[in-house]
């Protein structure tokens, strides 16, 4: 499965995909993106203080100027690595760089895999030459590939939306399955238009796609090492957005939040080992930061996640969960817990209309809505995330052997 | 197994077991717990919002006075029960104050098992009779049995101390398995002594034993309902603590830390699936608030948990839990993380000689510590926590089926 039908490139973007053998062998695992000369970029990276060595030269390079090439390796996470890792996320920018013709600063770098072990730049210098061969527009699927590590599907959403009499494409590839709670995005995440729009908004209409899509997700609560969300704007088509606001504006940047949406969802779908799709859907909360809480503490709880993995209606480890997240004064009476449309808690309790078997017919659904009301204000949230199963287990006590 | 050799009945106190048939057949469900006339008592209880009914109830006749028995039942927690809860509490303590000839408001009553379901209250009537003629001293390992739900082992721990020339008896039972986290207390902890003590300086010889013990501990960062810890001095013996500072006070308070401290590590031991028992040190920190966050996301971390179980140097994961646990300006190059005595991270890398090995001989261990060295300052905290496993997910899964 890929999460859209149709991928349309995006003119003034070029991908390839090689096996360099990082760490897999037989796979693909080292990707260039190719930028047009005019494309402007914006992007968010993790919020994790341990933050991987090319989070932190990707940082520097995007800061120097819009960069030609993005490359991305899978397989080594290159994070944990000190000096000798942001050593090697420079050397692989170099070797890129030095065939491209193009200056180091130019080549922005992302890993994701395995944390702690040094990253091989030899592989990825003998593998360059190849891949700056195999770039071109249709690369979209197989680097949608290349970069996945648990991940069992490959993530690539597409749009095309008018504006006015033209056409523009936005399309997007992430990847990510475990160590899932983006905290300014998410494990990787590249989509790009071919709308023409400054750096200043671009980077705006990013914020504002992350914020709800992966901003909003958790698969297991563990925020990523290497996080990255880039947004590239090649302005290839005839739209160019100057105003956020204007139909052009909106209409690009809906596009955008709709491909992020795509992906995010995507991500949790894929979640490791998930057999549920859970939304988590606070209302009624005195601010967005304690909707957000409670909806998190929900979410996290292992007792909620392995309810939903056994497709049990046992409501009471939601109620549990709510009543832990720290909410100040919290009037019992005034919550109400929905099922879907099935009202299971009200006034401190079951509701008396709440039966066992409506609460189940739920439950056995593949993706299903948690409501909690809290009656305290109009604040809310929403956070997507799945359920905890023996997969999760096997594949995170697997991952390394 | 019991987490003792050795049980010392207290004099003063008696306690019975019989089932009741509220959830379980064919065993123990339901416990009463006889108090000496001049016994004094002090309690800690879940801070969870959605507390359940007998937490209320036991908090108004605590406050009420001391009381003469305390009635537990299992296989029910009465939580997410509301108004009905409330009275299903109160009816309990009504049918035992009515067979023993005291105050309704001198029976305290505790329960724990599944949330949201209907206490039945006719059940706990009827074996009130066998109950009070049960009441004896030697009554607690019985009744520690009695108290578990997924419990796999009883938690009775019993010390005794000389004071002077006397001696004083310190005994304590627990449950508890799953949705530990205890935000107060643990799930149902009951710990009594034969030496007197005012009930302020109970109080606060609780709270201090408390606090690195069913408060430091964590399962699966779920805090329950029904929280409850309790510690009675019944006066019986000839030694009597009037100054927590003095000589006496000093013994009395070591000893019930000491069996608190056995009963929690006890709990973590046998916690849901658990098949290591792993303290996580903080050092280093610039609060013991900071401290506490960073254990308690190492300790929570689903991919921490799920490589400990792997017995999986992963230590990557254990970096980056430390890197999302929100420290304000960590400096990375500072920080150094060791298992037991092998250091593996320093200067914000692998430590130049740590080896695999060295780590995978530590993690195959059944029970280890994780030390991190914040390098800002001098707080520390430590947490006791279990690895998640496939039976973690088993147990939660068919818990109610």
């Amino acid at each position: 499965m890929t999460a859209t039908d149709k991928v349309y490139p995006v003119a003034g973007i070029r991908l390839a995909s090689v096996a360099a053998g990082i760490r897999y062998s037989g796979r693909d695992d080292l990707v260039a993106i190719e930028l047009a000369d005019d494309a402007s970029i914006a992007a968010v990276f993790t919020r994790n203080a341990f933050c991987a060595a090319p989070v932190t030269v990707a940082r520097e390079h995007l800061e120097a100027g819009t960069p030609r090439y993005l490359l991305v390796n899978s397989g080594n996470a290159n994070a944990g690595t000190g000096d000798n890792g942001l050593r090697a996320a420079r050397e692989s920018c170099k070797s890129l760089a030095a065939a491209a013709g193009c200056a180091l600063s130019q080549v922005a770098p992302f890993s994701t895999g395995v944390i702690g072990e040094d990253l091989n730049t030899q592989a990825i210098a003998a593998a360059v030459p190849s891949l700056l061969e195999g770039l071109q527009e249709e690369g979209w699927q197989r680097a949608s590939q290349a970069i996945m590590t648990t991940d069992t599907v490959a993530k690539l959403v597409s749009r095309r939306v008018k504006v006015g009499d033209s056409e523009v494409t936005v399309t997007g590839m992430a990847k990510g399955s475990g160590m899932i709670r983006p905290d300014m995005a998410t494990m990787l995440a590249y989509v790009a238009t071919d709308a023409g729009m400054p750096q200043e908004l671009l980077q705006q209409c990013l914020n504002e796609a992350v914020a709800p899509s992966f901003n909003s997700i958790t698969v297991d609560g563990d925020t990523s090492t290497n996080d990255a969300c880039v947004l590239i704007a090649t302005g290839c088509s005839d739209v160019v957005v100057d105003d956020l606001e204007s139909s052009a504006g909106n209409t690009v940047c809906s596009a955008v939040l709709d491909v992020c949406m795509e992906l995010a969802r995507a991500i949790v779908k894929d979640g490791e080992g998930a057999t549920k799709l859970v939304e988590i859907h606070v209302s009624g909360a005195a601010s967005v930061e304690e909707a957000r809480d409670v909806a998190y503490t929900v979410a996290h709880s292992p007792l909620v996640k392995t309810a939903m993995f056994a497709s049990d209606p046992n409501w009471g480890r939601i109620l549990a969960a709510v009543g832990r997240a720290g909410v100040e004064a919290l009037d019992l009476d005034a919550v109400r817990i929905l099922l879907d449309d099935v009202l299971i808690v009200s006034g401190g309790g079951r509701d008396a209309g709440y039966t066992e078997e409506a609460g189940q017919a739920v439950m056995d659904r593949d993706a299903y809505t948690i409501h909690i009301e809290l009656g305290r204000g109009d604040a809310s949230s929403l956070v997507l995330t799945c359920d905890l199963s023996f997969d999760y287990v096997k594949i995170n006590a697997e991952y390394r052997s």
